[in-house]
């Protein structure tokens, strides 16, 4: 029997417990928790066979009261002995995508993030759109493209405009989206809603998100149908899903919504989120998002999505688009970092615009934790590898 | 031992021996064929595991070679003696969703379609958009609420325009999008793409599409990212997935494409096909679409879907859009059928825009056979049923 020490100010202390999926030489991938600098394997440690498979998807489709005593016991399991046998490193592991991606939605929540995109791409007219108050606008994603942080990703290539006409090739303004995903346990039946109130009874966690963007493919393709070959290439998440209790002491009230929403979007709780992002650029931080002044939450965003009879699954993952805080240095995006481009960054002494071959991107959060300090996300990390097929 | 009767006209004759996913009183579901009026077990007859499954997914996973094998060992048994418990009346049967669906995708690929939309909702300018010619546009749909034929369609809720700002309530504009839908057997990896000339090696078969949309929340909702809500609450397909295999007879050119396409689109092969649509509302077609209008093909379809890298997986489904016709009867959505809802048509002596409660549609189609009638694709059907929840 081992006790795992949890160093003060570690992000994986007892209050946080993050679920994941890992492998070692030895064993095939299955759950962990997160334990300071260890991973513990819950199959070997909990017995139940839920914990031996590659995914958390059998584990979250049991529900919230499972997920509150697996809780209870994973806090007592971590804080008193475990067989060694079952306890790794974290540096020793390999962490695999942690569950089975159902739906996948990008929402597009923070109020500075479309203000900013809609004084860069549309100058001339109001930067939001009439119905950008009213309702959480999002869009469905390709759900089979979403990878664990740590995944190369190749530069896509597709059709951009030019003056002469669009052109193929490896695109030229790829970008970032610092973004927070709420990851569904429990779904709905096709035909039913799932009210705000009822929020934490289907989500059991979150990760972060980098929603990788080409910009001029998106700008190319997007109209009238959304954004398509610009985004679906990659979608990174964190390894661990941070589960909701953890982030019970980071509920804040989120900014007064006026107008006054519908009725099936006001809420009784609290779903804004205390949350810290560090966006770095080749091991340089360069912009600090807030989450806490994202306009619609998490609450909201699953009522709207399952408003109209949608069937949730567990698996689904919606995302908050974009995190942008009011500050310039808050943005999550590098086409707002760099106002279009415009604007270049000085990255590890290179002015820098959109990303190059090579670079890579790294993107961690923390939130306030019950136990008086800060729990983490880990972060989600990519490299660009440069365009496999350039022929057009 | 029996034999199965193959009327003369059937359209599913020899040459068309479609897959879907039955059950019995007895048993549960399992993967058939249609031949005339009666749906053999193939478990029962060939034995193989994949076959006893709920869903195609595993049998499509094994590729062109197998494909192709098991396409003639099943005519093979078609027109021979099979043992009598494997062979069920088409009538007596359950037919089940034929497969999971991994990410599904709509395109736009109708000219046609496009041209009307166009004209109807921007009066005053130019009905195509500037892409619309270079590339197929598309958009990700939602995976978990497609629906096999059948399946009653609760109207949905929702947020609709009015001059007092967005109200909520049971969608107003109704309506359907009579569509083909193309479902990938054999998938592609991560960074790595499917060439037009690799199409029929990834894609297994066809199915009929319904799109039902509420016009008035897609309306409201789908600047900038798309619709959204107006589409997600229900998607229908037909029961009988058409191996491509047997499509070949319907194989015809597609339109000229003007300008010319980037090389990635351009095709030494013609997968414009020859299919015939018919609309039945309440009983009475409103309109008999034609496929081989389509601008863009399945294969073109496909090679944009993953020109940026992005992966196809076993169960992807990828629609055309809507399918309508030069002419006036034969357009494929109400909103086209209509002229926005400003040209009522007669239904059943009833003067109808979109859909009222309690409507019933059904899309069927067929296309030239090997044998030198025609093949089938059954119907994908759907009722209306009351707004279920309509506080908002």
């Amino acid at each position: 029997m081992t006790t795992i020490p949890i160093p003060a100010g570690s992000l994986f202390g007892l209050d946080n417990l993050p679920y994941g999926v890992f492998s070692t030489p030895g064993t095939g991938p299955r759950v962990g928790v997160r334990v300071a600098d260890s991973v513990v394997d819950l199959a070997a440690t909990l017995g139940d066979a839920e914990f031996a498979r590659p995914s958390l998807n059998d584990f979250m489709a049991q529900g919230r009261a499972r997920w509150d005593e697996v809780r209870r016991r994973v806090a007592e399991l971590a804080a008193g002995e475990i067989p060694a046998e079952a306890v790794h490193p974290a540096s020793s592991v390999t962490m695999h995508r942690p569950f089975d991606v159902a739906d996948y939605v990008d929402f597009y929540a923070s109020e500075n993030h479309a203000t900013n995109l809609g004084r860069i791409l549309r100058p001339n007219s109001e930067p939001l759109l009439p119905n950008w108050k009213h309702l959480p606008v999002g869009y469905h994603g390709r759900s089979s493209t979403v990878v664990v942080t740590g995944t190369d990703v190749v530069r896509p290539c597709g059709q951009r405009k030019t003056d002469d006409g669009p052109v193929f090739g490896p695109s030229q303004r790829l970008d970032i989206e610092a973004e927070l995903g709420f990851v569904v346990g429990t779904g709905s039946p096709l035909g039913s809603r799932v009210t705000t109130a009822e929020f934490a009874e289907h989500v059991f966690g979150a990760v972060l998100v980098n929603d990788w963007s080409a910009r001029d493919i998106q700008a190319w393709e997007y109209q009238p149908l959304g954004p398509n070959l610009g985004k679906s290439f990659a979608t990174s998440i964190s390894a661990w899903v941070v589960p909701l209790q953890a982030l019970e002491a980071a509920r804040v009230p989120g900014p007064k919504q006026e107008p006054e929403v519908l009725p099936y979007l006001k809420e009784d709780q609290d779903w804004g989120l205390d949350i810290d992002l560090a966006v770095s650029w080749n091991g340089q931080v360069v912009s600090r998002p807030v989450y806490r002044e994202m306009y619609w939450s998490p609450a909201q965003m699953l009522a709207h999505m399952t408003v109209n009879g949608a069937a949730a699954s567990t698996g689904d993952l919606y995302a908050s688009g974009t995190i942008s805080g009011a500050g310039t240095h808050e943005r999550g995006a590098f086409i707002e970092v760099t106002w279009g481009g415009q604007e270049p960054v000085d990255v590890a002494g290179r002015k820098s615009t959109f990303l190059e071959d090579g670079d890579e991107v790294a993107i961690s959060a923390s939130a306030p934790g019950a136990g008086g300090g800060r729990i983490g996300f880990g972060e989600v990390t990519g490299r660009i590898l440069p365009a496999a097929d350039v022929a057009g």
